[in-house]
């Protein structure tokens, strides 16, 4: 499937660590689409990773960015808006770490510094994207702006622990901000909720797979897939969902909606 | 703009009075997408409108169809499947009405039979035409159904009056069927919540102009048009969107999550 | 526990079947609160249930009325200030019936008629009720109606079918009509979501029991009961909680907030 | 108002200012309803304001600690145990500053560092207070904790600017730590989500003044004052409310659910 929806567009996409991340195929994706990318990640998950690899297939500059840094934040606009000769379109914003969880403590027992840099990294560096974009009018009118999200921002599943109160955060700034950008150049800002993914960052998680499994079984269609989600971050990039803003969508086969499915209560009935 | 997002897509289009209409725009659309289309209304409305102009246009055939009545829906999706000699891929469900409205009954003063035909044809014609295509298995397997709501659902706007409640309950059916539908045949159900939208229909509400005003000033983006809600639709009509079901979507500029604008605020502190 | 919360207060109690109701335990704590009230129920469930020996305990006059009738609804207001020589302070609305539920409809097989009754039965009810109390003025200022309702209205659980949405259009109607009795009265409207809860009318849903024993597991405080239920209700009813109106209330012992609770998930995980 | 509600009950307080603040009324209104309490603030709150006056009518040690030294934190629970000698019942968190408003930093020019500590005070200090007392195991069951926050974590109110991303961290918060501690300890935590008050606090907030007005004529009983939310407060410390947990709950005469007021409409149609 490929549309050239994004013809002409250009973005910059974080967080592409290898190919099972939604940010990796989301850049698949955009390329695909039409659209050209600036790829971006921390220093350190460039070296975990692969991301030369989808450079080459997306044929895409790699400018590497702390996201805690003010002044990496600034050169990747500042790089993305010269490789470009121009303004940007779209920003995927897929960053999330939590050393607290990292480390196997509970969210009974957090190191209130780690919680500071979940924090930073998570949710505040979404504000610094933008700040430094709006200071630096680097996103065109009716540009677009997605960041994953997930549902444990509502409802608490224990396992995901410091990283609920991070995703919380990161809406209510892609609220925040979005009335702000709307207002003054028309651009959009949202949060997609998507499915509990089978990604690298994702299994880290203590209990992930259960759970995983447990919402494949609650959600009518099933869990969303990673490149599922890309295709939706595509529609939201495109000029088709021009009036969506400030809103956290869920894209999750129904999960959001569903208070039990037969196939879980008949999980809950066997001894 | 058109990418042939629907090619080769069927779909029915309930509610097209005049070229004012949601319905209408996006029955435009959906053809401009390279779907094919039946259209339909109930009879008085369809002597009211200009339905006919807009099939020409189309090139669609017009079914007229009763939402209360279950034959007129099951030959609807009979003859439907017939012209498509196939099964259908999407509707559009945009149909509301309130007697208690037009004949200028407040919501404290309503006539619980005009309230009945409110709640009838206005929400329950949804579960009628699902329940309908579920028994005839008419939709294909990923097809999408959109219906038509809005914000009143959810906070009170007092001119909507009990609109707003035939609304809630749209969104709960939308929901409900949604599981349902969903576990058998992959179909999703959504509801997009739209701006106040000046149609035919909705300009016979009395305050609704100044309401759109209103709307406009603490909408960052401003108020989404017939033609934004149009695409927003094709884009969940398309493929792009497969695992987004059971939501109720807000297309309406940002009003949603909005407060208070600086606008509104302005505009409060005059005396 | 018993604080004299409700001392001087006068109020109607719609919907204690037996002693086993939520609203037979909620008459009970409001008359211990200090409370007057009057009882009130279907003729048809009066006659299956023991109203009359709540009755005498509470030393409350029973007043039969079909809430589908608004000359029973007048006559039951009309009586009761007859009775409390004044107006009301409190009204409770315990109500809900299903025909296709009981006649073992599915949600994909409903049948208009049944439907059309649980929502006049089940919703309109309220509006019913508020619209007479209205017009005849009969409840004081700060006076303060609760309506139960359940979750079900905001996500799928499959056995409530048809409920959902009526509880869905229940829940409008409290704050649609919240809005106006507020501003003219001071009258508050809210509805309490409460656990599901071993009633004589729940215990008649299929599935249910295994339902009740999920939602255990799920609430970090277990399922509320029906006495505590009674509680919480007597608190809406008080003075402390005068400027809460339009509102959805959950009493659920945290289960609407739990994604999946550790019981849950180790239950998921057996085979 | 007296019932006796909080009567053997023992609860710390944190945030009495001044004789506006919420804290202080509901500080007089606990011990009013029987309660003893301990009263606490930061060192430069409780040079500034006069909780010592305050701590004269309660009869109530004054503990100071600063919400981000967890040495204090633990030092005012063990202290306020040792003053009770046994656990305590309640606590009430009226906690919040934003460097970046008091300097007058826009939302689109915020000073990262004066953020995280706005998130350190305002939001995490709540967890630290929490992950103390379930260390310490210095709650009693049943006991109840409530967080004050505004709807600006929902949607945006622009001159509440950070604070709005600091109380959606709060809710979170509340929620995430409601699930531990009421599976271990059948502790409640819940969020109350208060009209603008007229504090202190409140006053420094350009554009506020204007604000309270808007509320208030969108609001169908008004804003509630600090007094009534001292009473709503009261209610959720009481075994009234046992199973109400992880909520946020809106004690706001009826604003969150307006969605526009007939006074608000008349007001937004002048010239």
């Amino acid at each position: 499937m490929a549309h050239n929806l994004l013809k002409g567009k250009k973005g910059i996409i974080f967080g592409a660590l290898d190919e099972k991340s939604i940010a990796w195929r989301t850049a698949l994706r955009c390329v695909e689409e039409g659209a050209e990318i600036v790829l971006t990640n921390a220093p350190v998950a460039m070296r975990m990773g692969e991301i030369n690899k989808l450079a080459e297939i997306c044929k895409a500059p790699v400018i590497a960015a702390d996201v805690t840094s003010m002044e990496d934040i600034e050169n990747l606009l500042t790089k993305s808006m010269e490789h470009f000769g121009g303004k940007i379109d779209f920003i995927l914003h897929s960053v999330g770490m939590s050393l607290n969880i990292r480390k196997g403590r509970s969210y009974t027992d957090l190191d209130y510094n780690f919680t500071q840099k979940t924090m930073d990294i998570s949710a505040l560096s979404l504000h610094r994207v933008l700040q430094t974009a709006y200071k630096l009018d680097a996103i065109n009118e009716w540009g677009s702006v997605v960041a994953l999200t997930y549902i444990a921002a509502q409802r608490v599943f224990t396992h995901y622990s410091e990283m609920a109160d991070a995703k919380s955060l990161l809406e209510s700034i892609a609220r925040s901000f979005g009335y702000h950008y709307g207002v003054k150049k028309k651009v959009r800002i949202n949060t997609i909720s998507q499915s509990p993914t089978k990604t690298t960052a994702g299994s880290g998680v203590k209990g992930f797979d259960g759970f995983v499994s447990y919402a494949e079984k609650m959600s009518p269609l099933g869990n969303a897939t990673a490149d599922e989600c890309a295709d939706y971050t595509v529609s939201l990039f495109s000029d088709y969902t021009k009036m969506v803003t400030m809103q956290n969508l869920y894209h999750d086969g129904g999960f959001s909606s569903t208070g039990i499915s037969t196939a879980v209560a008949e999980q809950m009935e066997k001894e």
